[in-house]
């Protein structure tokens, strides 16, 4: 199998890594960007190249971003070849167009990697989903803010000081707002909600908040009533409605979910028969992202891979409740517009004032942060 | 597709209400054992009447223990059935004969139900097995024994006080020994290592301890060193050996391993590129084993389906090594020819005595359990 990638760098070096032990396979051609790395003579600056060239079969995308990737990735599907990416953002905002143009094509249109890393979450998705509806799935699906989360909880620090670590580790960028605020788990949580529920999922219609303004006090207060926090994706479904939001959640502390350490990711489903499902493992880097990647290309390969079809008709409707915990500082004084008629109990937080709510719903809570977007606000749902 | 169940219990049950559902598969017929119970057109009490069958392609079986299930599988498979087993027991003792049969009758012998119920855990090990070598491997693979361990240390309760209520509950045979001594954990450790490794594995080569003889006291302390007990099977491989053993083991309390709850399982593996990867699920129940089944059946009937081959000659080696918490029962006066040389430090445990190693092998431990059968001796590895 001809195999071409687009990109060389963490992501298409690991593929390239794995792929140079299994010669069935051979990388023909790679796209880069930077003329002065033109280092090896299947290197192109042209992705013409590839488009053009009839004996590449499978086109392997993780430039990242959303163009030219969605230009390369149709124009390869509609190359008749064969796509694998681990671009989540392009997925998440084109999922469907991707689908109908492999459709169209009869050719594949793989996602394994864009969600979970190395956890083979989105096979084994598709699989469970061969008998059991699956109505439920949630998870820890961005290894930075885990790591964040499981130092504070761990060591004691406050959040300037564990970011400034994770930066210096490789494991968060210098603008780290992709990882903290949760657009990546956004997009990993449309995309595992689209398979999952086989059905389209507008991206922009899931809420989300990170954990940017978290503080040692809320981690302290946390522990005290034996609670642990996390980033989680949550998608839930009934019979013709989906629901799904991106934020922190508390865990009891004796949770499998509350103890998953470092950069680990972890991600759960519920099917009817099967019960309880949780898949736990590297949630990025080269190689186990490059062997999500690789067991695509088997599954290709070896007529092993599953068509995406999208073929329920759903709607986006509020299905998630919970109870919240709202951390409010000191001079915002509107809150009570917002929350004032779920409030359960409040009490103060050094200068801060914390609610903890009545059931409620993420839309009544992401009022309130969106109402005070430049505020340091932190809200977390008992889980 | 037309299918045959062997036995009509809890398994198959379950195999049955969840094919029900899919119209592609027919449960042709259905070997029972009592007469009085011949409730469907399909029964029978006779197994020729499916050997002899040509339209059935597939037989289910669930009838338990070695004889005569391993008569019927090889009949099945001599008579170019599919044969999908949820028998940990016989697969364990007569896999490689099975995997043998099924190659030359050109037809599939498939696992998934044997280890870990519900869990996608055998087909995960074949699958990462494509790219990288798994050169470890570990997990809770006994729900009955996890439910007893996980309720002493949450509930602080003894071990005769929980076995009573697992029994109650139907988690429990009457004779709880085959879940508390860890012979059902060291076939589905036998199991499991033959397939990530890729070799004959001789069950009885396993070493075994269980947990029959832990106290209350013991998890006490445990507790109070921050550490948690659970059954473990625990499988290594180097170059050309390997290495297994089933016995108790203590974790971290904050590892994910440590909170499993209630009768769940956890299989974790090691690969090279895809690092770490752990599973959670049911271990067992009508509904997650019959999935389990049902996905060996699909992946028959869509061409999906991996051979097992065992084409690597490895030989068992001691590999594994760990420390060990020794607790002497008063009045074992022995053990210091057994560990006196491995010895790292002493205490009293009531009017017992621990001994804490310094590293060693399962062998060194299991020898002195040998010799002191009738004692009640309790034996954990540092994990």
């Amino acid at each position: 199998m001809n195999i071409a990638l687009l990109g060389f760098g963490v992501v298409c070096g690991g593929v390239y890594d794995i792929l140079k032990n299994m010669p069935e396979y051979n990388v023909k051609k790679i796209l880069i960007r930077n003329p002065a790395k033109l280092t090896m003579d299947c290197m192109t600056l042209d992705f013409a190249d590839i488009e053009n060239d009839s004996e590449i079969d499978l086109v392997v995308e993780a430039i990242g971003g959303l163009h030219p990737a969605r230009e390369y990735i149709l124009a390869a599907l509609n190359a008749k070849k064969h796509v694998v990416t681990a671009n989540k953002a392009v997925v998440a905002a084109y999922f469907d167009e991707f689908v109908a143009a492999a459709k169209e094509n009869g050719v594949k249109f793989m996602v394994e990697a864009t969600s979970g890393g190395g956890i083979p979450w989105i096979k084994n998705l598709q699989r469970v989903g061969r008998i059991d509806k699956v109505t439920k799935l949630h998870g820890i699906m961005n290894g930075t803010s885990n790591f964040i989360l499981s130092a504070m909880t761990c060591e004691g620090k406050d959040f300037s000081d564990v970011l400034k670590t994770a930066q210096e580790l490789g494991y968060a960028e210098a603008d780290p707002s992709a990882d903290i605020d949760g657009d990546d788990v956004r997009n990993k949580c449309a995309i595992s909600a689209a398979i999952a529920f086989d059905t389209k999922v507008d991206v922009n219609s899931i809420m989300q908040a990170g954990i940017r303004h978290i503080t040692k006090a809320d981690i302290d207060w946390f522990k005290e009533n034996g609670l642990v926090c996390k980033l989680f994706a949550t998608a839930v479904c009934d019979k013709d409605n989906f629901d799904a939001v991106v934020e922190p959640v508390l865990l009891g502390c004796d949770t499998v979910e509350a103890n998953v350490p470092k950069n680990y990711n972890i991600t759960c489903l519920y099917g009817e028969t099967i019960g309880e499902v949780k898949l736990y493992g590297q949630g990025a880097g080269g190689l186990p992202t490059g062997n999500a990647i690789v067991q695509d290309i088997i599954d290709i390969n070896t007529n092993n891979a599953f068509d995406i079809s999208f073929g329920k008709e759903m709607n986006k409707a509020e299905i998630i409740r919970g109870k919240y915990y709202i951390r409010i500082p000191a001079g915002l004084e509107n809150y009570t517009e917002f929350i004032g008629d779920i409030t359960e109990k409040t009490f103060t937080l050094g200068d801060d004032t914390v609610v903890v709510t009545t059931e409620t719903t993420p839309a009544k809570i992401h009022s309130l942060l969106d109402a005070n977007k430049d505020k340091a606000v932190f809200v977390a749902r008992y889980f």
